[in-house]
């Protein structure tokens, strides 16, 4: 299933000494080009030959412009491939392995890590950065291997399984930590406020936790199909204030017991924020750009903020159990498959709204 | 313990007519002066006969000038009394009950008191507006008596007593709600911002919740012993960013589990969200003046806040408990005691810093 066969470059003793990657060329241009392949560095680190990636909402921020990122990086935060290489102190995992990387790597031993909070690992650090290989490459040299990578056990998973899986570097443990952050518990009403992949997600996750009631705010009859299939029992096609309202119709005129923010703008998060009943604690995960907290409305309505980047890595295990078993198929937000080859095409499907998420093979 | 009869005037037929009560006059002046002695309007009032009441940091944003009061209202919202009169429709309450009010009114029945948002009742609201007595006076007409009132049970106690129940009309519920909104849980470290009588009561509330380790960011030696005495194991008393650093000194770099800001100003918050550790939540009860929230600062370090009103009402029944069977002392955040004749000074006391809280005793 890799096919860096393609394009590798041998040195003089018939090792690959170059690989094809995805690179930051500037707003709007992202290119497949060539970076060294990679190979253990430290002794914590592991080298993972890549056989799915896929395109983040989060890097259409970059690719339009909208968040800076820097020129000739390569780019890419989710993946999952085959271990090809390991260093002296890596225990956990082995050459062979079939693993996922969170989106951040993460050592998972620092004060944060131990409370669940690998997102804010001490000693972690984000992919495409510093040197660090980025997701949408041939390979990748994993930092705190230990740490960050989450073996699959068993092998011959179905193309469906895999997608699945795949969806755990990010999308389906960034719906989750939206859904945990507003603490969904049993027979909630929840809102769920965009319907790109994370906010797809974070219904699976809000089902998962046994909310009743799933308010999905979609305008897309497609994402609106799918949502319904993941679990919501609502779909609100209004926007702004009118959505409000139609929310607190919906609700004895309260507003629900929590409210997921998965956009990132001004506008998705003040609905979330209208339409949260007292008490609540709105679950924000969208990279926030230009988004006010309007601090007095919520203090007087008692409704709380908190959200932030998933500690995937923490939610990974329990998550990757339920895929396993065939209880949630996130995977089918990718609506859109390419090679690495087409790895500009995968971007603009997403920049189009013609995919709702993009899978690459290699 | 009232003294009405000094002041009472009566009509044709022997009733009183009018009582006093603080009014409002402006600015920097709080007058005793004559309102119509209270009667039942409604089938669900009682009528209170206030034996206690006290001044709340609250009032002097008032009194200061920097919250909008309307002149020539009523103002207070904490007593404790005795009921003297209730509508055919009370149940709850009975003349000759001692009773305490939460700070707000409400009708214990809504969708957002069944869910324990007590302050954010559908029906209820503030003392001191719109027609509804004050609790600085000598009796206050309670709407919604059944869903609003506490009745404490037995009779006897003394002063210490009553001034703790006291107490639940609003700084230890408002304190507790701080720590509960913050998460607070058994072996937590926590810190409070704030060392007036809602940040004291925050720390017997962190206590009380089974916080191991209670940091008091306070300034000023009497109210660092009296920290000390409610639980505080730390005593921090830089402000600003040498506060920041102080606590993260004695946290592991990583901040505090959970961060109580109890003041109101944007100085305080600011403290208040950079002590507090990834993945927590600060819960911030002060009326917020001039607060803004970094967003982008709080989302990438998975920084919460979540406060507001207490809903006192909710949380009195297990805080009177703790009082009236010795394990709670909050009473003694009064710190100065005068009578009804004396409330402008009682004001003067707080806002010239003489004291923590000014008690008024009838």
């Amino acid at each position: 299933m890799n096919s860096y066969n393609n394009y590798c470059i041998f040195n003089g003793v018939g090792e690959v000494i170059i690989m094809k990657a995805a690179i930051f060329k500037n707003k709007g241009v992202i290119e497949l080009d060539e970076r060294p392949n990679p190979t253990i560095k430290e002794p914590a680190d592991a080298v993972v030959r890549v056989a799915l990636t896929c395109v983040c909402g989060s890097d259409l921020w970059f690719y339009r412009g909208k968040s800076d990122y820097t020129v000739g990086s390569p780019i890419g935060h989710e993946f999952l491939g085959v271990v090809e290489q390991v260093g002296d102190r890596v225990k956990n995992i082995a050459k062979g392995d079939l693993v996922v990387a969170p989106f951040l790597y993460c050592d998972g031993t620092c004060p944060n890590c131990r409370v669940g909070i690998t997102s804010a690992c001490v000693a972690g650090g984000v992919w495409g950065a510093n040197g660090i290989d980025g997701g949408q490459g041939e390979a990748v040299r994993v930092p705190l291997a230990d740490g960050t990578l989450v073996k699959v056990p068993g092998s011959g998973y179905s193309d469906k399984i895999l997608a699945s899986l795949l969806t755990l570097s990010d999308v389906m443990c960034t719906g989750h930590h939206a859904a945990i952050c507003a603490g969904v518990k049993k027979d909630d009403t929840v809102a769920i406020v965009g319907d790109g992949a994370v906010g797809l997600c974070a219904i699976i996750a809000a089902k998962r936790l046994g909310a009743q009631r799933i308010i999905s705010l979609s305008r897309n009859p497609a994402r609106q199909k799918l949502a319904r299939e993941f679990g919501a029992t609502d779909i609100i096609s209004e926007r702004g204030e009118e959505a409000n309202e139609a929310v607190l119709r919906l609700t004895d005129g309260v507003g629900v017991d929590a409210s997921l923010e998965c956009v990132g703008t001004n506008e998705a998060i003040q609905v979330a924020l209208a339409i949260a009943r007292p008490g609540s604690i709105v679950g924000y995960v969208g990279m926030p750009h230009g988004v006010e907290i309007p601090v007095q409305n919520i203090f007087y309505r008692n409704v709380g903020v908190h959200g932030g980047p998933a500690p995937a890595r923490a939610y990974m295990p329990e998550l990757l159990d339920d895929v396993l078993e065939g209880h949630i198929n996130p995977g089918r937000v990718f609506d859109f498959t390419t090679d690495l080859n087409d790895i500009e095409e995968a971007y603009a499907a997403m920049d189009e709204r013609r995919a709702v998420k993009s899978l690459v093979k290699l």
